[in-house]
């Protein structure tokens, strides 16, 4: 029999499932809604229970499954549990790995979604055989893990790595923590979009991006727009380049990695983040760490990054 | 025979020696001239040489050496090497730890003075018991020692932790490694001094620090005149504590630290620092981690701070 692990990446909407087994091949994939109806995190989790319990069956008897592993926002590595995710139903402290072992008497483990991308990476992606590298996701928010002599740095609470947070202007623009200024509000899915805005209000260049309310605005469609040669767009491009340059200059002096790696919808855009990230960083950079670091997409495919992530998360713990 | 290291703290202008035990008893020590006449590293080597035979001759039979630690600036843990260090006599690339190799055929390990103070601290200090935590040295320059899962955060290239170089302010205060607004031009026995005389441009307070020149002002000197209640030394220090209090909130984020402490000339000024250093960080931290992270002083015996992290360093990497 083959040993497989479960990895479920839980997301404000969807949540994926997928058995992986040690090298990394996705066997069986699925995506469930996160959402109930009673906003009950006891409801999703028989649903979750009946949907593993048939992919397991539906992959048939060859497989043995020794583990399970979640990334989460907010997710705590020591704990297991989920903590005040502003994007998810469940408010309060869940003790997700708590109430999931009452279904599966094996190992499980939890951190946040994007130290689970770093344990991916690590293992299946580009940073195979680094020891020291970080991972920036570019989603609604901007998420990071950061990993420092092959171990993710969890901090002794288990929240370290929030780059999304660290400060970019003191009185800068709104963030939903709260606060002003964090490095989220300009550079991520949203973050983008925010800066097409301001564009669009600042200056008079035609945009195709005129005729999209904000609401429908995607990074996507900045992209497309950018490729069309956009003004607007490419503007905005380089914009969000500056700011996470100018800020990954400064992560480079905390932990100094060989690479940082760029994922989630926003780095999609390809070279048109990744060109300005690289040069405003250079430009930043403290002589002695200059053209050392590299930065890259991941290597993963993108479509599982959080499967893979929720995987090598559970992998790398069996291995301990 | 009792097994002893010895501990090497090499300064731009002192470097000083100690013989350290196990338990962090200094029994010998000694302070020697860094500069020769002929700015050469073999004549210190002999020099060095000369004096760590003496003293391993004073203290007597009942001791073994067992190996040496070396604190340096710009030192390397992986290659051993001190490279380009500004304040040193010393130019490019210093293979220092194989040239002391030809004196002493036993471990020798190199690293930057804050990471060495890192590891006294951990051994020796406040730190004692702690996994996760940040030192920050505040002499003529800021240094900086991260503690992740209880090693020094060295990097790719062993080059990590040099926040003195993160950025405050994009066009700010010109700074000695050739860039602008890096946090040790405001955060340092140093930056301190540039900030009274900033005030003292700025505003007409009156002021016992108009009777000293720059060359003559130091750190000590705006603590004793802050003692006496003196309003440009007292927003000397508000303004100092305000940049570093906000900038190790984003420290926090990367590596989520139990405590960070303060050591160096400038943190002598005790609560002057302190006080102010812990409120903005507070006002700038992300819920999840305030009320967490403590800003402690050194638990070491300050003069020997450079010592007893070399001594460290080396018993830490005997301990592997």
């Amino acid at each position: 029999m083959k040993s497989v692990v479960i990895g479920i990446d839980i997301g404000g909407t969807f949540t994926k499932l997928g058995v992986v087994d040690k090298e990394g091949n996705n066997i069986a994939s699925k995506s469930i809604s996160t959402q109930t109806t009673d906003n009950n995190v006891n409801t999703f989790l028989e649903i979750l229970n009946g949907e593993l319990k048939k992919i397991l069956h539906e992959i048939g008897s060859g497989y043995r499954l020794i583990g399970i592993g979640v990334g989460a926002p907010n997710g705590n590595y020591y704990s297991g549990t989920i903590e005040f995710a502003p994007n998810l139903q469940w408010k309060g402290v869940v003790p997700f790995v708590d109430l999931l072992k009452k279904y599966f008497n094996i190992p499980i483990v939890l951190t946040n979604d994007a130290n689970a991308a770093a344990l991916g990476e690590m293992l299946y992606g580009g940073a195979k055989g680094m020891k020291d590298f970080i991972i920036i996701t570019l989603g609604t928010g901007l998420g990071s893990g950061i990993v420092v002599n092959g171990q993710v740095v969890y901090g002794h609470d288990g929240f370290a790595g929030e780059l999304g947070h660290i400060n970019v202007r003191p009185d800068g623009r709104e963030c939903g923590c709260g606060r002003k200024g964090c490095l989220e509000t300009y550079v991520s899915a949203t973050g983008i979009k925010r800066t097409v805005y301001k564009f669009l209000a600042d200056s008079l260049e035609p945009s195709s991006l005129k005729g999209v309310c904000f609401n429908d605005l995607s990074a996507n469609m900045i992209t497309e727009a950018a490729i069309k040669g956009d003004k607007v767009a490419l503007a905005a491009f380089e914009y969000t380049g500056e700011i996470l340059g100018s800020k990954l200059a400064d992560a480079v002096a905390y932990t100094s990695p060989e690479a940082i790696f760029l994922c989630g919808g926003l780095a999609q855009a390809g070279d048109f983040i990744i060109r300005p990230t690289k040069l405003y960083m250079e430009m930043n950079l403290l002589p002695i760490y200059m053209n050392k670091v590299k930065i890259l997409p991941s290597g993963m495919k993108d479509n599982n990054v959080g499967i893979m992530g929720a995987a090598g998360l559970i992998w790398h713990e069996l291995e301990k």
